[in-house]
């Protein structure tokens, strides 16, 4: 299936941050393309991969990279397609990634998100947006999933009164 | 004209750091639609902002705010539009407003950009780029703006080496 | 009974912080009303519960929340009643729920307290003296707490000095 | 005239950041009384403030201090009042204060209020809220400056319009 | 025996810190006296505690505290003995309790040591340093602790080049 | 005259930052001995300096350095004197020379002050409080100068009173 | 002349920041290359200028950034020359230009120094280290300077006394 | 064998983040020395195992500490090797030891690497990067290593894509 989201991971052991926004994509019935590449130990290859997205006709691309995150800025560099950038922690807890992406210098936008896991999310959430635009079903969808959350708050809000009523 | 893009600045003293962003829509012919509304001491004409954004059908709502930075992320709540954040510079330099729209929770994204004009240029640069998608003549406009951004490198080298004679 | 406190969660997973101050409510017989919601994800949800602890006339709202934390500054912005907010704390170890809580913008207040369990025992022990100022039985039952406290740090002196011994 | 609400300055030269927080008390009709004291030059003169602020029969105390900001809690220790605390600048931008304000321990609490000039207005604000709540005429003075606020955001939203034109 | 150094915990809870610094005190033959104290919750005690160290002929204060630690300040604001203070780590790693103690106002001194345990054994070995100045005797013990100490390194060294063996 | 303080300064350019200081060892008619050296490029002056303080009798050094501010603890490796360090601002208004001089690991402390101006004065006043714990004349000028303080700090109020007047 | 040395900045407004580090070059009589070229708006350029630079063999490679600084890692990435990065100061003071150079991800190595015109002028000392490891004379050349920087202390010092005297 | 690189630990504990370095260094076949010594508790060890080092002609030293790291700044003011310095994690995460390495003043340059095990092998690498500048097997080896770290980042994507299926 030709896929509409390009995703790239500076390392593939940052995958147990991206579990749940994969499964979104899954759930939002989007197809996705997903590649490991590295900014600096395999520049031609995120290169290459950037203008295989293009090729396949993706409409965005997701970049995530910890430390010195240079990798979203880096596929933003080399497209004309909308960029978004997620912080994965690391040993300064991912501030540092997170500057690194967010402090890009005018003329090349990275679009960025919080650290970790709901950063990983809501960077999928925003793609589904961005595709919904001109996509009336999409988003429908999207709209149901925005209710789904506030059916979860409503019962989370439950099980606290069940917890308070034991304190 | 139908604006295509909806900026809310949480004040009008925020207007300096938006002329060249400002510029750039207008170079790119691109209506857009600005409005100053603060989300705690202006709620509703907020909520009516995004609601009259919605009604004129812009595709992307940028909002910019400083210190305990809320207007991006309360915009998000009430639109399924894709919304962008810009941290404004304040006492602590702007890094409590990065903060306060980067480490949206799970849900709810907000894409954001630098601190400052430079992010504010990149947010407008990053809802072109979003616009572009399905749009062939915008495309080649951005990629035109990217070429003179080169250009633009380049004259700045050739000052530099003249600097440089001096020494 | 009549709550005099009303304490919004933005998420049930905090509970754990605010269990000490819940116990902190029963011992100062305080009615209370806890209710969780999300500044984003259930907007709606969030005014109808201020507009809900206004009917019932409570005092003082807390509320609580991590990450870019606006659910105090959003309900601060939709009451007149005196908002608290409780930075809890996630992947930067809360300083972001705390920028984001205490440097709300001139005009709508947000009294912040620590990040975590002690800021949530803080927050209940000011609504606490808050409600003590026209009170003079809680004003009493305040100052024995405070004592109370007085008491614990003796015991706790004395546990220290027989650690002390065996060094 | 009786004052209701007690500020205590760490330092005299502090006075520019309160010069509209003490506007807005005007404006409010609210005596107040001012002292400058320092919790470790003139420990006594501070504790003495205290009793003399509890005395004149004070609803609330605003403490107000740069660096390492003790005396919003050294001022707490001493009282059973409310007690609201405002981080001053200095050479690390306010962020030491802030922290030596907002992280209390758990026990003896002060309600934070952001760095500096905003942070000065909010906490009289707040001040203001507190004794709004037993009292409708001074509620709907409050409820009138929220309206005031609203009529100015409007304002600058005009004021901007007209800039924008010029670009 | 009389205490020539005196140390003051906010919280008996932080003695685990304390172990390898009140070890040193044993070896160097060292009487202390160790209270519980808290700068907020017990003041009348910290400054009885204060009065009791000077009473006793102690040289020098040591108090530890975390979080927005005021105790080291407070006991230098009542006494001229020379105060070193400890920050001890909390929920923001200590460096909220580091620039609490660090950033005093011109005019009270207070001595900063490194957060945690070796922020602790420090603020014992300068007090001992400032014993040493006028007692030969001391003096050299701490020279002989010194060499102890390059000893060790010595030893350390050895390890490391058996480890490396294996590698 | 025999100094009794020793200073060494990391830089000449520092010296406005320890004017005042220097005025209260004039004003406690305390001889000292001030030497600009250079911990990395001048280590082996660092060193005949604190060698020349030792054989001139001082009973404590004061350190002073910014950015990687490594002269404290260069100078409390090669002496048994109590060493008392003070960060000097630069481009990162301090933080780094506070961290560089407070976080000494275990065994060679280093006194650390606040940053700038008030850390050179505090440093000074702590090496006074230390030659007055056996020097009454010196204790009784200390106590003298807290006076003085506490007489600034009412003459500031009284300004303050004047100043609120006006308003 | 063949350059020995290649430098490349993002940006030709960081030129005041080099000024004195290319004084140095001139002074040690190493010929250098200098370009501007942006890792994100040109990165074929930045490509460019490392294979240019690897032609005319220089040794070292120095690149220089402000805010999310990738160029020294970018070109880091496509060199196997040693990759001197220096960040440029910007709206949050340089903090995040040096953690996006510092913390580059294993594997690919820069070597990062301070931040501004000290950083500048030490990456430029450390690329003379480098070159004068094999450079009998140019190793001369830099223990001469290190000779001068010392007796600029002594002057330095010798000035301070003067001013002193003043006091 | 005659080393060619010499590394000194502040501490024999930090060799867990060295060992996949030092494996490294066995890669290459290049020869080490590694000595345990410490800035302040053994000041002249550490001079003597620089002077040792130029001895035997190593052509880099490589110097890691943590906290206030002044380790490697010490020993770059005692040679005119290059000198790199790597921050080790302690209770600020190595926040500090990055600084106190980094912010080094003009004059004696320190080139910095990451915090902790990615800081030390990238150390390492840029040592190699170094010898190799004039050693073609050293640097094609290196560039074989490039090549090696470009098939993993595949076969690590190999196993994404694995993952990723069973979602």
């Amino acid at each position: 299936m030709t896929p509409r989201i390009g995703i790239i991971l500076g390392s593939g052991s940052d995958l147990p941050h991206w579990e749940n926004a994969l499964q979104l994509l899954k759930k939002f019935s989007l197809p996705y393309a997903i590649v490991v590449s590295s900014a600096h130990r395999t520049p031609e290859r995120t290169l290459q991969t950037v203008h295989d997205f293009e090729a396949q006709g993706v409409g965005v691309i997701i970049a995530a990279a910890g430390g010195a995150a240079h990798l979203p800025g880096v596929v933003a560099g080399h497209t004309l397609l909308p960029v978004l950038g997620v912080p994965m922690p690391s040993n300064l807890l991912g501030i540092d990634s997170l500057l690194a992406i967010a402090q890009m210098p005018a003329g090349i936008p990275v679009a960025t998100f919080g650290i970790g896991e709901a950063g990983a999310r809501n960077a999928v959430l925003f793609a589904i947006a961005m595709l919904a635009v001109g996509d009336e079903s999409l988003r429908q969808a999207l709209a149901a999933y925005r209710r789904e959350q506030q059916v979860l708050v409503v019962k989370n809000d439950q099980e606290l009164q069940d917890q308070i009523r034991d304190l």
